[in-house]
């Protein structure tokens, strides 16, 4: 149950292994091999374009206007995590900065993903350290009172449980339950494996119409077509 | 008039080498010579910049999370249209990714207007294929309810009528009725004709008040000089 | 006191030594140098990443569709100086394009910061000349109405007055009061001097727990860890 | 088509008894008669609740911060007629206040659709003058710039044509095609008829999956029943 | 986990005295209880004033535009209950009207939870059928798609398990988790007990900052106060 | 200027006589009597409807989620003060209910003016307290951080200092500064004293195109009627 003034040190952390095959496909198509489930509102977007990531999920619940328990995230980091801040109300200060950044990092983070904002955004750029937001603002923060570390939040409309699996990328971000990580690597891998025959026969101009055998069930639905 | 479940075939597309001109000019320029109408919300952005297409719109009615009618838009494309899809109620959902880009481009569609999400932009972007869109989103959606192909619809706040022309670039989306396209074409040149003796006069620091005449205005509308 | 139809013509502007001085810091190390205050809302984007400058405000105050003020303002600006919009209520229209961006720029501004839309953002980025606004937006303005320049404005939620000292980069967009630029950057110098040594210490995995010495009150304040 | 500085005189007004008919049924059940169509977007809200009208359209297209047009609209108001005023941009001001809503009255319009703000909202209250509006905002406007009067146009989403049939209550405002007004009002008449019918029947406890038939193309869809 | 196409019959609804209990105080103070955590977001509006209401969570999930699943609710509704919906993705649609809370009701439904519009208001308001919703819309949905029924969902950012304690009233809507009733029931009665006291010296004048020894703290944290 | 961590106890409130003059006008007219100056932004709405003050503004600057402040405010209020709380950054929690309400009241406060959200509603309501705020929301606050009393704050995008006089009513929230009052209440009484006699005429039909003399210029700029 979420609870605040907390930090669980034991978590179980998804297969490293499927954690890693997921970030092998990009968001939409982990998503789709979840059944359409699990993605981030589009209000989460990264700083700069072309990163993807995936890792496990370390969860952060913070308080708006204070970023404290960020650094207390720091120390419970574990390489091959991905740092996912919620917030106990909607917020638009910036939490995370260069400095934050560098210990992450040097704690082994791949990246955060945060429901508030974000400043020094030219600087993580440079740094190469991918965070996904609500917006980017230099506003800070004060370091005054407790969240949790490693309970359940409510991430942009996404329920992330400690350890579960976590792929981002330009299109946005999605949450895979930690026991689903496996069975949803290989759906994707499944989804994947026939897209380029598809991709092909689209780009010589065969329409999804006929590929996807649609003419009968959109007759059926009762589409006319009027010259 | 709107009506749900049609595909109207025949359609008049605006002059070709009216909507060719008009892709001369940026959005900004066409709809000053539209008499500053026509222009969708600031909400439509695209989805890399540098990009400025100009076409004839195949139009799109969509219901909120069913992306069907996009497959059966696909068979309507000639090469040189803009597909413009509108949508009954607000959704953010990713209504679009790079395989029906694959298709749409197969079938000569130059880019993709859509007042709702969109994904996959990263392949989208290295293919080279402009959308304009409200969001990005990796949401997926259904194919099971009907929209309708070249009807009238609203999209982003502008009226598209199957036909018109399209002009989109980084400022943004404009839409010239068929009819209106060669004037507007015309219009827009001649605005374009001038502009470069005003630069040059205003990069050697003439001010646009002397310029354009507006310092007797001005004064006769009241305004005080205060030292 | 805010009033319309007005230009005042001597300002005092910022300490033209310290406004350069607070350049060589970002938003987000300069606003905390203030004290945590004065930042504009993260609404204001700019349109292309990676500007970074400093200078004294010209204040605008215009009306929601009309930029007439934005010519009367070109008369008024001084080298060094950045001008700075705010409306009497919100709109997206785009105010200003290329052909104020070359007036401004030969009169010597730095750039704009303004509180609604902008356009022909591809030429703007073109000539490096940087704008933070709400929104871009090609929708153009009428020239019918009078505000009033360099009278004090609220832009983004930030109080401006004229003269006061400006920073503006990727972060956002910041406002020092001009009788505080001196002491404020100075504040500023002091925060940047002792980070180099901090992110050193951070990115060799010193936590900002210990660095900070932050276990001990968050002990107090009740932290608990949970194997 | 839809241009600037005009007063369409002579517009086809939708049959009165039709349109008197459609008032009968609230905007859900018009919408729904008319195939799902023509609502506007739910940003458009009643000042006070309890108000149902239904009328024929005069349109109104207003510039941002600008209400002179509506008082060249009041000058062409029929008994019957419902005032749609759109922006050509977004815009929160108050357009409207008790005085206009006077001779609003006085020419017998029966109320204002506007897609911006309106004030004096507790003195129309008390006139039971209704509006449905964006918002509620006391920031006047100026009177320098022409719209047009009896043009097409969009508000709020939907194209609304001079002479169109509107119906407005508590959730929301549809437009109905003049055209289509008496079809319309026929349909909703129809709809309503054995509404009486189902009411009893679920009031009784009776399920819709029942009542409509739904159990069988919900198995068929793959519901599954867990207990 | 959440999965869609199911319909879970078997929940474990939270303890009824629990929830009875609940109801008897206000969403605020509830919440409080909690340790101020399981509010929804504020976007979530009762369609009148003066509702209160605590019941069992009865969870939908649905897709945008459809609300097939809310007849399947219907179903499974007992005497007590309130039905939460959830959505796989932001829509405004208006899911529910007047027919279907009259079947609700019949089936025993206190009120409905929906993160997505809702229509008929004015008779749903004549019914006393309270609902809070994100927004009022006349616009209809389909019934093609299939979602869930009491699988967890995020409901305006907060996680609802099916069988939770929901309280609703003028300040929003509030999640207990169902474990959890027994003991917030007891802590909200020990929160109310003493507030009586407390406003009784808070109306004769006793200020809070001595009623709750606030003065030194302010004090030590560098409260200044300045003549 | 504005500092953090300061109550300053002397300011000049506005003129009561003048403060008290201004509340027999709405906000509307006392806006326009101030040059169409002043006002909040729309997203400022009453918790009730019908209540009309004016006082003198006590400002209080608040850190998101953290409402201290607010007790300290208590202590400063002196009868016929409104208090006028902004924040540093945006947020919607609650940070106001009941017991401050009673305290405020008892301390001569006439209301509450907050650009964040309020709780305790129904009872506020019952209390005939009126707060004019962004949201209602459930949400509480913690007791943690300095902000300031009376210093200068941007609430809801208008400036307020200390003692100037504030008039809320249905239409929003209005902000005189305090030099300014006796001149604006004047203004307003002027501008009412001619509303009566126009009332009447236009309530007769006379059109405001020929009381207000507006055929001539709308001419002028070029308008045309359409048969």
């Amino acid at each position: 149950m979420t609870e605040l003034g907390v930090v669980r040190r034991k978590i179980r952390r998804a297969d490293r292994a499927a954690v890693e095959a997921l970030g092998r496909y990009g968001v939409a198509t982990v998503h789709e091999a979840m059944g359409r489930l699990g993605v981030m509102k589009p209000t989460m977007r990264p700083i700069y374009p072309g990163a993807l990531i995936s890792g496990t999920a370390l969860t952060v619940l913070l308080h708006p206007g204070d970023n404290w328990m960020l650094h207390v995230a720091a120390g419970e980091i574990e390489p091959g995590d991905i740092v996912v801040a919620a917030l106990t109300a909607d917020c638009t200060d910036g939490f995370f900065g260069d400095l934050l950044a560098t210990s992450f990092r040097a704690r082994g983070a791949k990246g955060l993903i945060i429901d508030a904002g974000v400043r020094d955004v030219r600087t993580l750029t440079e740094m190469g350290f991918p965070v996904w937001s609500k917006c980017v603002s230099a506003k800070g923060t004060v370091k005054a009172t407790l969240g949790s570390i490693n309970v359940p939040v409510v991430c942009a409309g996404a329920l992330v449980n400690p350890g579960d699996a976590i792929v981002a990328d330009d299109d946005g971000v999605v949450v895979v339950p930690a026991a689903a990580a496996q069975k949803t690597a290989e759906a994707a891998a499944a989804r994947e494996a026939n897209e380029g025959d598809k991709r092909a026969k689209l780009a010589a101009g065969v329409l999804g119409l006929d590929m996807y055998k649609m003419r009968e069930p959109l007759e059926k639905a009762g589409l006319r077509y009027i010259d």
